[in-house]
């Protein structure tokens, strides 16, 4: 159900489909170097600080977890022909907070197949990306949707 | 209309008000380090795969954009009381490619202003976050929803 480099197409897609992937821990130093990047807030920067914030400790920046997140898809299961292309979410959230030491894998579940009316070669996928810490409890929720080619019919 | 530290509450923010900020430059050696850790596919880290993909030349990931829009943001002037902290986005979506040495800057418009019904210290902020390329072009658009504290009265 996929090419030689093991890539889906369009057909091979099925709502309901679960795919998985390899696992990341994010620690404490890791949590802290990507939000001095670029989500620079005392509650996921400084342990101290954060014990007193809405947090009540430090937690990783929710794009510390969107970007583990990607890193996990692409390296995952899914492998869509023509790259991992999403060109919107419809939902993006964060039910629980990363902590340090974390250990997050993600299921990304197919919902929905639809072929382009106007291009026969791509569709459409829409994908539910959850991602789960090792308690198995979900730490963000993601619903995109993903371009992907169809197979070339001769 | 904001406290000692220039921070903003609940009362201080109203519908249609909009917050800027400084900006920051993508180059291709940024584009490329970003994706190489997070989101490892060609059209991201190969300017000449990327010529083949869809994006038709090296774009950045959609992740280095939102990171750098959370960045923008944190250094911009909305400054909400307590930080900003979003449970979540009903919106984001990447309507135009970043490309090597584009200029982005962040347009935060506030849409809804609620209090909590059961928390009477805060409340929620409703937030249009447009990340604009130097043409003035919207290369992500984000609606969040974040936490935001209520001035305490005595």
């Amino acid at each position: 159900m996929s090419n030689d480099r093991g890539e889906r197409y369009l057909e091979d897609l099925v709502p309901g489909q679960v795919y998985g992937g390899p696992s990341l821990t994010l620690d404490e130093a890791a949590i802290r170097t990507f939000a001095s990047e670029w989500d620079n807030q005392p509650f996921h920067t400084d342990p101290v600080a954060a014990t007193r914030s809405l947090f009540g400790g430090l937690a990783a920046s929710g794009w510390h977890t969107a970007a583990a997140t990607m890193k996990l898809l692409v390296a995952g299961d899914l492998r869509l022909a023509g790259g991992l292309i999403g060109g919107g979410l419809e939902q993006l959230s964060w039910p629980k907070p990363v902590r340090p030491g974390d250990t997050l894998t993600v299921q990304a579940e197919i919902l929905e197949v639809r072929p382009s009316k106007s291009n026969p070669s791509r569709g459409v996928v829409r994908v539910r990306s959850t991602t789960l810490n090792q308690q198995g409890e979900a730490v963000q929720i993601m619903v995109s949707v993903m371009m992907v080619a169809r197979r070339l019919v001769g």
